[in-house]
């Protein structure tokens, strides 16, 4: 999951006042003498080493190695016009790709301002292996019981609600959407930036509901990075280099729509950890949760962190060397019983607040708001996530350090050939 | 203000558990099979490229080219001894300095738990720079009128409150603090592990009050980076290479106390930027409001971002080229009067929340808690910030887009000799 190296940002972005100065000269009040001038194109063959690709069958930020920083962010349609929908689709299906390759999002606003094109605050800066990836939640294909768009029709009959899973404190300001974009990159500007962009796109149509941003280090490459509680996190997941695991796990095939073939379900959870609790703990006691060792990452038992999980050994009192109640040991027990899914998540860091922890002795105050944007992906929700978090939201011992506070989760179309725009496939089949 | 690299950000934490071994030890339960094991020294060499030195005459994180993250934690102290605050200083000089060179805080908790010392989430990660800033609030020296640590005759005349600005809209929750950390790393997780660390040796005499994460951008050596607003932001700061230019402008001498002999004062305000407000104006616009172009960040009238301000140039209507209520030709005019302070800036992205902007069209509604961590540094705070902000906070038209939501200052003392703790000199003055 590592595999980011950070080469030398340089400028790629140039060429992107050419526009401008074209705007300036309409509205034509105040051009500032020497102001906005054409440039040069962007470097191509530069900006190439730090591109991830933005067409294909799949879309990007799924099974991409993890870039360095994550932004988030789910919105409301507010529209009740299909045409509207379909357009926004279409103006960041544009976007994303002019983004992915370092270019600026030439497209103006629809709003009555004197709309400007992209705010430029990542000129100079690489496209940084930006993804952007979309997804379409529950209330696209109906909200409150109606059908706005007239794609109900549509929605996969594997993209089924969530439960309510034991001990969910999901607040609904963090919950939910109808849509979602989802921007990695090795820059957070850049990450921030395209989120920016395709929202100043939406206004009037989509409004933001929530926003997330997240990180991951880099810990070297092959190296598995660790999360706030200073285990190795991703371990155990499937291999993304191989894409027959890949279409095993991940992406939907002829089980769903057309249009949904290729795609992938995702789920989102704001895993908030109480670290000041956790870090009062003894290493001993952290292994014991998570059923590996802190340092090696090895299962307990074992002497590496890649070495198979041995459920059955016994230690000498005759008790599972892994934990009956351990992170590691639900988690391969579910795998082993065929639920499997792609994890992709990044740690977050949103301040302090006054908080309740939920577990003995109840420790309340100013504790960080921090923990796990937790990011999976997978073809069956129902075997997958579900399964898996219906277990460890009942036994996992790490439930004590950590609350769901928020999250979501959504269908990611299969990816967009040039000329197509995303999700066009399920609006013609709805057409 | 850049000179950051990415260098390889390999292992150089290792000994770590060595110290953990020996506490589970003790602790005696539940030690896995293979637990916790000791393990050979940092390699020095290599932990020393991604170093900044921590013991000196000045204080790092002030001078030193900025990082690429910053996190910053502001508390409150709520012993009523002496005695605590002088050793959690002491504790705080000693984990910053281990913090400094990538190695680990070995140093256990006081609050009767089997207090667990560093939890490693940034082992194998490099130092990244790190640089640990500490800093006094007011209420170090007094507070509510009482003088909790027999501190408030050592108070320097000229660590004097910040008036009320015109528009300020400080939060209580964002704003104060008797004692700050300011960590800079080139990687957040680094960061805020600093912080941490840090927050755990304070437990039961002082709460965090507020924590406020920042980043900037790697726009390449010696380009001045763009903030959210898509500006240069930078320019016309004094050069930290210049140690005569910092004695002016940063550092206080004879004038000051002596434990202040060589500290600044430091000024932060969070202040959020509507973004979504900005965004939708023209360049053009956004020029003249800022008294530069926005693609070279020359001043309006020059050719290139360093040119010379020209502020009796007037256009073919009279008009001064370089507005009069243009941030650029304010900061311009202060500085030209003597008012002067080295900026060390960050943006911050605390995801989006409903907001009234302050001017027309007084757009309500979901936006960007997003903005610029102004950051300054200075000799004289009453000749600085606070000359340079009256005049500001009356006239720049950058008012409309920007407002102070939280804001502290503090006194940042000299830095430390080796078996010195940082305050050291203030305590024994007061003793």
């Amino acid at each position: 999951m590592t595999g980011r190296d950070s080469p030398s940002p340089r400028a790629t972005r140039r060429g992107f006042l050419s526009a401008t100065a074209g705007l300036a000269a309409v509205a034509g009040a105040n051009l500032a003498p020497g102001g906005a001038r054409a440039f040069e194109p962007p470097p191509a063959a530069e900006a190439a080493k730090t591109s991830e690709p933005f067409w294909g069958e799949h879309q990007g930020g799924v099974v991409t190695p993890a870039q360095a920083h994550t932004y988030i962010a789910a919105f409301d349609l507010v529209t009740t016009k299909r045409a509207d929908v379909e357009k926004l689709l279409r103006q960041w299906t544009d976007a994303a790709a002019a983004l992915s390759e370092g270019r600026p999002v030439d497209i103006p606003g629809d709003d009555g301002y004197a709309a400007q094109a992209d705010p430029s605050d990542v000129l100079d800066l690489s496209p940084s292996r930006l993804t952007v990836t979309f997804g379409f939640g529950l209330g696209l294909f109906e909200k409150d019981g109606t059908d706005r768009y007239a794609l109900r029709a549509q929605r996969p009959a594997a993209f089924v609600d969530l439960p309510h899973f034991p001990g969910d404190q999901l607040v609904p300001a963090r919950t939910g959407g109808d849509l979602l974009v989802q921007a990695c990159a090795d820059n957070p500007q850049v990450a921030f930036h395209a989120v920016r962009q395709l929202a100043r796109l939406a206004y009037g149509v989509a409004n933001i509901r929530w926003v997330q941003a997240g990180f991951v280090s880099d810990f070297g490459a092959g190296r598995t990075p660790r999360n706030l509680m200073g285990f190795k996190d991703g371990t155990g997941n499937p291999a993304t280099s191989d894409p027959k695991e890949m279409d095993a796990v991940v992406w939907a095939a002829d089980e769903a729509p057309q249009w949904m073939c290729g795609g992938t379900y995702m789920v989102i959870r704001r895993a908030r950890i109480a670290l000041e609790h956790w870090d009062r703990m003894n290493v001993s006691f952290q292994e014991q949760t998570f059923g590996r060792e802190k340092l090696s990452g090895a299962p307990l038992g074992a002497k590496s962190e890649f070495d198979p999980i041995d459920l059955a050994a016994k230690n000498a009192d005759g008790d599972p060397v892994v934990p009956e109640n351990s992170h590691v040991r639900i988690a391969h027990e579910m795998a082993q019983s065929g639920a499997r899914i792609l994890r992709r998540s990044y740690s977050y860091n949103d301040g302090a607040n006054i908080t309740a922890e939920r577990w003995p002795p109840w420790r309340q105050g100013m504790e960080f708001d921090a923990g796990l944007i937790f990011v999976c992906h997978q073809r069956d929700l129902t075997n997958g996530f579900i399964k898996i978090f219906e277990k460890m939201s009942r036994f996992d011992m790490m439930n004590q350090f950590v609350t769901n506070v928020g999250g979501a989760h959504f269908a990611i179309p299969r990816g967009v050939a040039k000329g197509e725009f995303i999700g066009q496939r399920l609006f013609e089949a709805a057409s």
